[in-house]
């Protein structure tokens, strides 16, 4: 069995027929043997010869390695080993993010990229709205969107949580949502909270503006896509699946669910247990792609190095690439900075990803010293500053609450 | 709303009234700031005062920082943190390890164990069957089950396959299941799979033997009831599903599902790229007892530090304890050690686990000089020395097929 091999450098692929993942290696055997062994587990390899790999088997389903460079290995994986009719987005992870992570022969393996055939690509159906679609379901064609999430995460009730968006939207935001712990507590029923919102939102509408909240819908899979018809059915305008607790599969049933007709927001709760570290687990821009494959219309990418959370500023504009990459034939996604945001950011974050996205406070809007309107307003007025050009400092002349925001948590 | 103080160390708390978690948490803060930061982010908390968080709120809802040893933390989060009809685990884990592994201010964050109140584990059903369960249906009550991966990974036909598993029944084993990367590929369909591993096993039945072949059924969760019922009427004894790729919801669905008469096998894959850093990420036994309380029958646990995949020693004894705990109100889950299993490592892996286990082995198997049932009946022999206490190279004497093992890949 040890004529078998994975390695196959420098040899041609037709692109339409692999599905490509590069890896970021930290091994102490040469860098051959440990892409080898990676190629091999994750598709007719184990790690001893085996009687019953026949040579013909080995050709058509093996991994191969296509390229080491430094410690970046390319492996193609034959679509055949991604075929039928089940198996979806949990069995692509288990190739191509399988068991190759607790591999003895690897002390770090980090699955940075993967590409897939376009044939492959359109079995999936991608977003139903997109970025474009949020824009006009919002009226709201070229100015960022501007949301909050609201605070604190759990304890507000149905009416709270109602009041919050409604200040917020009279405050100007176009976009509210649940915070990921918040679903159907006793204290704020997803009915009560999702009628009440409803309600809110036709005042705000009443009042001349334009806002959708997403309604967390995060639950076990095999209830959510009933869950969300109802949730939807109770005037939700928009609809949040943090993907990775609920799993892919939950959230491209929800989104290719015929019957659903608002935005699904992806949240991605959970991921830096998986990503943070730079030499082992898998890049946000790899689920990033998965999202959009299973049909997230708005995702979170952080803020690219600036919010309270851990910038990967790298992989974060990997995944705003991966939102809006024009090379697969799927809607493109609203990138969703949130995470730490507040109005002396604003600038800094949209300097990296221009209008085309959904800047999201929390705290930055609840904490502001006039209240959620107040918090409201400096958000917008620093994003329409950004989007004017106008230096933050200069704007808050002319707009109190926004030098209120100033005041409290200062600019970058 | 400085305030609200997270911190209630050396507090006494009513165990019932919380859902208790240990983190080691690594961080350039004194260890108090990081800990309230956390038990922030996961409550009531944001990383900023603000004005729609109230004093009642806090009291009833706020994670409590209880204690601090060393690196470790614990953190207690109400129940009605928990409540309601939806979110299930995904909801569980938004709280218990949802963002706190991006926050700035920690370096890194594990979620080393959790601990429910016992009304909260009465919500769950645990497993059908358990290891007694699958014992009673292998009629083999004291012995260790040996199980076998099919291998190569993929790339078999349903004939194939079959004929793997009839020499694998007749050589002894009492347990074998598909790899983690099968599952309806068009060169070995699910149906045609299952049909014919069932009368392969039906055979095996007839020369006296008693098997039972796990089907992976991982798929998206809101096909994987459906394909479980299909899976089971096409003749399948057990199931298997991959919890960390299907998502918990879809094991949950399976397991809770009361069509469902076979046992659910629980595959870990992808689990190294979140349990694998000591200083990051979410240990194995913290989704062992999430598996048992969704229901999984038998669960993979590692080889504890002896076979080809990364051994965290630790962590595989903490999730063995998990599947056999006799304090939460389910039955005890039949844990499997798979991963690089030979033969001459099962007492070493027997010593740690008694005999109260699944040993697997795919490789170990089908690498056999005298191929799939020589294999099968080496890694039989390999824990009946064990079981019997007998020395492998006494017993590889009267043992040939031992003996060809452990002159292959020698023993531990």
């Amino acid at each position: 069995m040890s004529s078998y091999s994975y390695l196959a450098l420098g040899e041609e692929i037709d692109r339409e027929a692999y599905v490509v993942a590069k890896y970021r290696v930290t091994t102490d055997l040469p860098m051959e043997k440990a892409a080898e062994a990676i190629a091999a587990e994750q598709s007719t390899g184990t790690w001893t010869g085996i009687s019953t790999l026949k040579d013909d088997v080995f050709d058509r389903y093996a991994g191969k390695v296509t390229s080491i460079d430094g410690d970046m290995v390319t492996l193609a994986f034959p679509v055949e080993d991604f075929s039928g009719r089940y198996g979806g987005v949990p069995q692509i992870l288990s190739v191509i993010a399988g068991n190759l992570f607790g591999l003895g022969s690897v002390k770090g393996v980090r699955l940075e990229d993967v590409f897939f055939p376009d044939s492959f690509l359109r079995q999936y159906k991608g977003p139903k709205f997109g970025d474009e679609g949020m824009r006009n379901m919002l009226s709201r064609p070229e100015k960022p969107l501007v949301g909050t999430i609201v605070k604190p995460k759990v304890g507000l009730s149905p009416k709270d949580t109602a009041e919050y968006i409604y200040e917020a939207g009279i405050g100007g935001l176009t976009n509210g949502k649940d915070d990921e712990t918040l679903v159907d507590q006793t204290f704020c029923p997803i009915e009560e909270r999702t009628k009440a919102v409803a309600e809110a939102l036709d005042r705000v509408d009443e009042e001349g503006g334009h806002m959708m909240h997403a309604i967390n819908i995060s639950s076990n899979a095999n209830d959510i896509v009933q869950l969300a018809e109802d949730v939807q059915s109770w005037g939700a305008r928009e609809l949040m699946v943090d993907v990775l607790t609920s799993g892919f599969g939950a959230l491209q049933a929800v989104a290719e669910d015929p019957r659903i007709k608002v935005p699904v927001h992806v949240h991605r709760t959970m991921h830096a247990a998986i990503t943070k570290d730079p030499y082992n687990g898998i890049a946000m821009c790899v689920f990033s792609k998965l999202v959009r494959m299973c049909g997230g219309d708005a995702l979170h990418i952080g803020t690219l190095g600036v919010g309270k959370m851990e910038g990967d500023v790298a992989g974060g504009r990997m995944s705003l690439e991966a939102c809006r990459d024009t090379n697969v034939p799927f809607k493109t996604v609203m990138p969703v900075c949130s995470g730490g945001m507040y109005p002396g950011i604003v600038p800094a974050v949209m300097k990296v990803t221009g209008n085309d996205v959904q800047i999201q406070a929390g705290g930055g809007v609840a904490g502001h010293p006039e209240g959620v309107r107040g918090g409201a307003m400096a958000m917008c007025q620093a994003a329409d500053a950004a989007f004017e050009g106008i230096a933050l400092d200069e704007y808050a002349k002319t707009h109190k609450e926004l030098r209120e925001a100033l005041e409290r948590w200062g600019s970058k």
